[in-house]
């Protein structure tokens, strides 16, 4: 009788770990996802018009015959794709948008370089209506010839560039052999994977913020009321959208933004509106980052005297410590996940 | 009484109509998708390393002051881009996979143009796993530099090339007015979607079959034995890498093949996979459709002679008129969509 008495207390200890570990980090991996609608549309965008440009000859295999090529008509140019995934019963009071940073698509939010579920995943078990999207240029979105309607080249991403531009490890500690590649101490991204990661890049442009912006203005219009979710270059289009549309943005979540938005009237118009910046680890070690940092807090501590909410979460101070840039493709990936999902309830955006 | 028992057989007609439809045309759109799994993934690709050349100049924008770009390192390219749903009670006895055509990416299969559910969620909620990919250099696979990497440029699409390319009015019946566009009679294409299909074009290579038909083998080799549903310029991909992987592809679905096949030992090696060729209306109308009809019948023609087991539908033959090129995208999409369906089944595809 003691022996099954203890048992009961074990199996209804294990079952409390078990509801607390449910209810923290893991997201329910084992439920299914119960999707009522999904699918994917596009928006913004405009028509570019080439007119008067004589026919090209192409050659477009090495030794090839030319082809001729009449660059003149109407191209659809600069609009966005966006996903969207409802599940049956939602418990977010706001549709939750996922914008990627520089370089790369919405697939920053899905599966994981090394093969785990992403927040696109983690937040959809949690009841969010989650949209997904690729900026203006990038991945479904497509792209605009150039020279011919854009003037300028885009940017290509080298392996060797994020390895230290996203903090992953030291300067100069990248090297083709992956057995060579050194990492700081405790690092949370999953280097066994970092050449997967880089599968990712996508060609961008330096020149398409206004492109980009316009189209998530109209992204917002269509969609919105809503939770911005940003990260990295995208943390700037989430302030520059939310003082255009200040009645559609009900809280944002600026993982790492890049850069820092001008303080006035724009900037005041987001006094209402909950805000959490979000940083990983080793900010001190890098060139760029104590700066960024630095200068942001500048503009949000002028945007609080305005009254404005802003809060800062530099994760090792929660004791979260070993990320990158790329926070939501770390290990602790679902960790970080759950604050967020605190945060934005602790700020009423999720269904009592 | 009377008007009673009309009105019990009224409703109890009507239930069986609904039935009817709920198993034939309409793919259950009131029950929610409940998805075991879903993520994304790149397969294959290959490091390229530019090493040796100058620094470039570039102006990023008009009057700006020219930057610095080092073009030299590794570049990650020709991966292709991957995503997975999985549902609860998969019904499909092997997954199947959804390949797209030229000028476009996975979005062919998502929602349709005006808004309607696409051939993606209608054989998810059939129970099918289902795979959409985005061929190598378009949407979230990225693309190589040129002429750095790659030698060729990139191909764009212009608004009118589709409009008669896809057999949805005569040519020259495009118009920039939508009022003055005319269409084929009986035409099953969303016109008043047109401008928003545009919106899915993706710049795309004419010289990347090989670096695409690599990676799709790749992507074969990782989640086969598959089913193929290939579309347009994806048909010849699907042919050849059956051809390559013949105990891996379980069936093909070719949606108007574009490119026919050599005949000789390796269409032969497709000889014991069920394959069922579907083409839409206004052949006999178009320039090149019918001669690309012609030649893959007598390719088929030969592989049915090595003892093959080729079908072709032409959709008017069932009494189905109206459709262009992007069947996956037509108002009846859905009744094609159950024609494929019921072909898959009856080739044991389906679980009992």
């Amino acid at each position: 009788m003691r022996i099954y008495i203890m048992r009961c207390l074990v199996t209804i200890g294990l079952t409390i770990v078990g509801l607390g570990l449910h209810d923290s980090v893991v997201a329910q991996p084992n439920t299914p996802m119960v999707i009522k609608e999904m699918g994917s549309f596009h928006v913004g965008g405009r028509v570019a018009v080439i007119s008067g440009q004589p026919v090209k000859e192409v050659v477009f295999s090495k030794g090839g015959v030319p082809a001729k090529v009449d660059p003149n008509g109407e191209y659809q140019v600069e609009q966005m794709y966006v996903q969207y995934y409802i599940p049956q019963d939602s418990k977010s009071k706001y549709p939750l948008l996922m914008w990627h940073g520089g370089g790369l698509s919405g697939k920053s939010y899905e599966t994981t370089p090394d093969g785990r579920e992403g927040w696109l995943n983690y937040f959809l078990r949690k009841g969010y209506t989650t949209y997904l999207s690729d900026a203006v240029e990038r991945g479904r979105s497509g792209w605009p010839s150039y020279p011919d309607i854009w003037e300028s080249p885009p940017m290509f991403l080298t392996k060797a560039d994020p390895w230290t531009r996203f903090r992953i490890g030291p300067p100069n500690s990248y090297s083709p052999d992956p057995a060579k590649r050194k990492t700081y101490e405790g690092q949370q991204f999953p280097i066994q994977a970092y050449d997967e990661f880089c599968k990712q890049f996508i060609p961008r442009w330096v020149t398409s913020d206004d492109a980009i912006i316009k189209a998530y203005i109209e992204y917002l219009d269509r969609v919105g009321p809503a939770i911005l979710l940003t990260h990295s270059q995208s943390g700037i289009f989430g302030f520059k959208v939310a003082a255009a549309r200040p009645n559609l943005v009900k809280a944002i979540v600026a993982v790492e933004p890049a850069v820092t938005p001008p303080t006035g009237p724009d900037l005041a118009k987001l006094k209402d509106i909950p805000i959490v910046l979000i940083y990983g680890d080793y900010i001190d070690k890098d060139s760029r980052w104590p700066k960024m940092y630095e200068t942001m807090q500048n503009a949000m501590k002028w945007l609080n005297e305005q009254g404005g909410r802003v809060e800062t979460v530099r994760l090792p101070e929660k004791g979260i410590n070993g990320n990158g840039h790329m926070i939501m493709m770390d290990k602790n990936s679902d960790e970080v996940a759950l604050l967020i999902h605190r945060w934005l309830a602790s700020k009423g955006m999720v269904k009592e």
